[in-house]
């Protein structure tokens, strides 16, 4: 548990570009192969959900990112890869950290404050069009990164507030209820790659002047052979200073070729040359990844099973973290009242192994109290051996057998709970 | 389905006294037993948490409150009685709430505009001191209530504006992704009784003059006994009108017990033996429950058993709606994609019935799509052959068999993706 967790939200809007596969999903897959880093990307299919009010065009759009960032080389078998709404934990811990919140905290949010700014220019009431959702965000976004605990979120600078809030929403919590939460640190890349778009200026889908990513080889040629450029004849000398082509060309090439398509310029290479080199430098990039992304788009299933994979991976980290935040909060069974009676104290500490054999013929073991909560859960054996033998360890070794296996084990209680169940069979 | 379904929140905040059982716990233990509704009664212990930062407390509370309810007659076997805490879909559905309500909204809710009241008046800043949690409170309020299309929600007249918003959060969602939610009605009884506290002004804690329900019986006799009384002599003709004695007495006999104890007030009878007979008639009302509550406190796993009886019966429930309202806005499998490429939509259209034995001992099968996303669940069955042929009749008779047997399924999945799952078979 010593390798950073870091974290990345991805929005679930509109099909990806040019610019922000150089800025930010090429980037973002080679950091997810750090062996020093485990890695979380989710779609945020939630927050989507404030601005989002067209359900297939949600559904599209997810879809399309997820697909682009697979065929852009991000492995789900490598990293975490899930939707948001696949872990519903986040909305439980949503309500804890709401709880724990000043309402003026809230209120100083940049995206808030923003949209009041722009009803008062309009001359509207402040919240004319603010919908709750834009106004709980920080919150949601604070969840989905306690949820893991996790410490690093890689975030432009317009969302250093929003960490920053995560971490108050943690502190508040970890003040009133005891030590839970890391606090989350924001990760900001100055140095993130922009690319031009087709007008000269920086790509950008409000500009309506970017590439997209995955479009047919023949749209990208035209969309490249449209981008603007100066009226210098072929043979004239060429500035590589300011030109879009270049730049492009650049964040695609190696050093070696972009100093040779430099001296392209500087010879005076046609404007049509040009852009033919620079078509077919990015297309050699992306044209096995346009191949993968067809492939998924043609069948969304593939897609739809590496996210269920993610989530198999993350949920049962979502669901320790929630079960003690609960339990932090006293939301956990009556059994495990802290002043309760004797009687019923030694009752609930009545905890029984039950083994069976599971439908797809592996042997499990779960621990339960005498009220039916399961306190722990064993992983699938082959043998019921095994399974009988790990019974026995925790039987007799406690929390020392239960640490030692826990890669067998899912805890699904608390450590205390845990513990004054084990201890019993000890004392028996 | 066409009973009236009626539901009541109950927030867990200390032990309750004889006013809130005569107005409040009785008449709606009455009511529970009508044959007419279906009963909703939760213990709001996520709304708990806005003021209660004690976990101890909470969880005190939560078990004080329900074994209250308990012993006073709600039957968890013939309502739904369940923690708030343990239907989780209520905080999911609070955020697809969350985006379609705006904010202005929240801003005019009455327990946030007294906040900010007393906050000015204090010469504070407006939200000082204001959660988060409560002023989202009126949401999480709504997915309560909505999260079983409940129809009906008897509230007192402070509630009414919490319902009106409630409606306009289902309106809003019903209007931006087709009709999901009924629109659920405040039902105002404002015949309330209310009891007369130790010192004639109405029982509350607020004026510290509660006689509590529970409490052994010589502490009731002593809490009656201080009951403030003028001080007119044995033998006096005593008035009933306005007496705290009188309307006390009233509040548990019969009315041939409350006219006897009319006449012997005017007969002039000592407030030492008035106070005697009132304790008498409230004791016998109270001891049986008494007894239940003690035993209840005694053993909280009894407690416990029962709220997840409640919560077992409302899952699938919350469970069912929870889909449909995720499925409105675009939260579902991407292998349902509503403009998927058709092989795509052919592949996912392949569902097939897994059969199997349960560790109960019970035969079992779901309807699986094949990204492994169960759309369809039985319930046990004691033999293999009974499971079998209910298969077979799903694969003859598609979503009419479905629909004559749902005692015997659990659907997890939209109507439109079962009704495609079930023709496959049909035409194959």
């Amino acid at each position: 548990m010593s390798r950073l967790r870091v974290l990345t939200g991805i929005t679930p809007s509109g099909s990806p570009h040019l610019g922000n596969y150089v800025g930010a999903i090429r980037p973002a897959v080679r950091a997810s192969r750090s062996p020093d880093t485990e890695c979380f990307y989710f779609l945020a299919d939630y927050h989507a959900l404030i601005k989002n009010h067209d359900p297939v065009r949600l559904q599209r759009s997810t879809l399309e990112i997820a697909a682009s960032w697979m065929a852009c080389g991000l492995s789900p078998e490598h990293v975490a890869f899930y939707r948001q709404s696949d872990v519903p934990q986040v909305q439980e811990l949503t309500w804890l950290l709401t709880c724990v919140t000043g309402k003026g905290l809230l209120n100083r949010a940049h995206a808030y404050k923003a949209a009041m700014d722009k009803n008062a220019a309009a001359g509207a009431d402040p919240d004319a069009d603010v919908t709750a959702g834009l106004f709980m965000y920080p919150v949601l976004m604070a969840a989905d990164i306690l949820i893991f605990n996790a410490n690093r979120v890689p975030v432009g600078r317009d969302q250093i507030q929003h960490i920053e809030m995560a971490r108050d929403m943690a502190s508040s919590f970890n003040h009133l209820y005891g030590e839970l939460f890391a606090l989350p640190e924001a990760v900001i890349d100055d140095n993130v790659a922009t690319l031009p778009g087709l007008d000269g200026r920086k790509m950008s889908k409000s500009y309506d002047n970017t590439i997209p990513l995955f479009v047919p080889r023949a749209q990208l040629h035209k969309l490249i052979n449209g981008i603007k450029t100066d009226s210098l004849p072929p043979g004239a000398p060429k500035s590589t200073e300011g030109s879009a082509l270049f730049e492009l060309y650049q964040a695609f090439a190696t050093p070696e070729e972009t100093a040779a398509f430099g001296q392209a310029f500087a010879d005076g290479i046609a404007w049509g040359d040009a852009k033919q080199a620079l078509f077919e430098r990015v297309d050699r990039e992306i044209a096995p990844m346009r191949e993968r992304y067809d492939a998924l788009m043609a069948d969304p299933s593939q897609v739809e099973a590496a996210l269920l994979l993610g989530a198999q991976k993350v949920q049962p980290m979502a669901q320790d973290l929630l079960i003690r935040a609960r339990a932090a909060v006293g939301l956990k069974p009556l059994t495990q009242i802290a002043s309760a009676p004797q009687k019923a104290a030694k009752k609930a500490a009545k905890a029984s192994f039950k083994q069976y054999r599971d439908e797809d013929g592996q042997f499990r073991f779960k621990l339960v109290d005498d009220a039916g909560t399961v306190l722990l859960q064993s992983r699938g054996f082959a043998s019921p051996k095994d399974a009988g033998a790990l019974v026995a360890q925790l039987k007799s070794g406690g929390v020392t057998a239960l640490d030692a296996a826990s890669n067998d084990l899912e805890v699904q209680a608390e450590r205390e709970v845990l513990t004054s169940a084990l201890q019993d069979f000890q004392e028996h």
